[in-house]
């Protein structure tokens, strides 16, 4: 099967988009926001199933672990509570589509978080999420402050209670920045890839992997700069006494495959173990055209990766067996799945 | 001959360095800074032909556009009138190097820069090491105050006394920022790289070169992370409604090839057009070690272009012919040396 690592509900029924927007006003003004709205599961299914859908069933894709909207996370706005209630609805609506398409879903959960704010304070977001909705992971920004980056690095002790929760439920994290206030970013253009650069080189610095063998990353968007720049990051990595990067960083951090041509990502299966490697297209995301010197969508991430015509032993790591080690709660859910019984 | 665009010195005597100790001391206690130290020909001549020139001789380097050390700018650090006296010793240092080496080195700036401080304050001292200094180009840091990105990007009018001055100078830019203070990022392994790909994103946003047909940047480090997501860029252009790169960006574009190790190097070429791409090293710079894989040192970046096997009209574009012309002023420089008359 083929299994998408990095899915957004980007989609979803308007009347999600207008509830945040009457909870920032309310925020504002200092009033309580409104309840949320009743959104029908034909809402949902129109909502995915022209997009997200269709797109999977053209491209062979079997499930996507599917979580939401990262741009609109926004954890820079408001405070904790608004943080809560908008993570906790936006969770809530990813269970829904899971509900709806347990075949082609399974979820993964946005956390509360709030600039200076400990990270504590989101755990039990995680844990509901997990033990309530059946989730397999979570995405962790690790600039809630939406490009001013306030706060301390990945390895700072400061993130370790939601270190031991993750280690605790088995769980990953993608690491993974949402929208952008500064005005020297484009979310999806250059703040998304310095936040994976940013990361990998916070993780090469430090020995978090020593505190927790148990914890592992995701670095979305192929890992930002770091492969194209493998040599730096082993250069450096020699340079500051660190152990090679194989013994170091890569036994808990995997890439997914969201580069958009083809060089990139026979650069990306060039240098980076095959065992590190993740299939994802962060669709329906942050690029939806169609590239006109191919006629495909630049998106349609699985086009590359067939292209390589990697061993079969590869092929099903990448596609399938990566995700269900990184993921051990998504395997198990697949195992616990009835098997179909063919007409 | 073979020119590399991305040098520093970072080799510098160490009484250079100390004198900025001092002046930073000297800045915190409101004192006056003391007189800048006397240096010799013989000192300058030990820092530089035992690690820059000879490694220029061993990689068959003939001359290198050479710039005080990058992570040594440190614009966050006091106020104006602390950037404006680096920033002089700094240059004034980069040409006695140019005077005791004429044929090995040329100079390019660095500026006063100072975070809040209008950018027309470092105007003068660009003119000064144009004219007095016959340096040939500047290094423009777009983030000076160390790694919170708190100027306005690169596209906005605030920088347009500086675009005046570098097209009526006709001398380019290489955006380059400097240390960190923001520690979520490392200098060399993060903080660079991004700067690389928000600089050009920036870029793609704007119509900065149509206000600024002249203007002329190069991304140094192959250009961040942005040839690696060559396809994501593209994408994204088209989906904002800009024009594609080659008309928007890449007529004043240029990216160095300092990405070390042969893949890296493979992909800048296959995706970035030749009249793009400059030759540069960043030597003695980021990583100074020997990769243990090849047995050559990480920075050795000619072995990688080498090892393409351009075309010979191609070798001679990133070698020669494209700095030439991005750099008008190397180019007027190199025509107007004695020819050599071999004995």
């Amino acid at each position: 099967m083929i299994i998408d690592c990095h899915g957004h509900y980007t989609t979803a029924p308007a009347a999600h988009a207008s509830w945040r927007e009457a909870q920032q006003s309310a925020f504002r003004t200092g009033e309580r926001p409104p309840a949320y709205p009743r959104i029908s599961d034909a809402e949902i299914q129109e909502s995915i199933e022209g997009s997200q859908l269709r797109l999977m069933a053209e491209r062979g894709v079997d499930l996507t672990i599917f979580s939401p909207r990262a741009s609109g996370m926004g954890h820079d706005f408001g405070d904790e509570t608004t943080s809560i209630a908008w993570s906790q609805v936006c969770n809530d609506l990813i269970a829904r589509v899971v509900a709806l398409y347990p075949d082609k879903f399974i979820g993964v959960c946005q956390l509360p978080q709030s600039p200076g704010v400990p990270i504590s304070h989101a755990v039990a977001e995680l844990r509901r999420c997990v033990a309530e909705l059946g989730f397999v992971g979570l995405n962790l920004n690790p600039d809630p402050s939406g490009g001013y980056w306030t706060s301390p690095p990945l390895t700072d002790p400061s993130w370790f209670p939601l270190y031991e929760v993750m280690v605790e439920l088995d769980v990953p994290a993608m690491v993974h920045v949402s929208a952008v206030t500064n005005p020297n970013f484009h979310a999806t253009g250059s703040h998304y890839l310095n936040a994976d650069t940013t990361a990998f080189m916070q993780l090469l610095q430090a020995d978090l992997f020593t505190t927790f063998p148990g914890l592992r990353f995701v670095i979305p968007h192929g890992g930002g700069a770091v492969p194209y720049h493998w040599g730096r990051f082993r250069g450096l990595a020699d340079m500051l006494g660190r152990p090679p990067l194989e013994e170091s960083v890569l036994g808990n951090v995997f890439f997914d495959t969201c580069v958009y041509h083809q060089p990139g990502i026979d650069l990306l299966f060039e240098v980076v173990d095959i065992d590190n490697l993740l299939f994802g297209s962060e669709m329906v995301g942050a690029v939806r055209g169609i590239d006109a010197r191919t006629g495909h969508y630049f998106d349609d991430t699985r086009r590359y990766v067939d292209a390589l015509r990697l061993p079969e032993a590869d092929r099903a790591k990448v596609y399938e067996a990566n995700a269900r080690r990184v993921y051990p709660r998504l395997d198990a859910a697949l195992r616990a799945r009835p098997r179909r019984v063919l007409p």
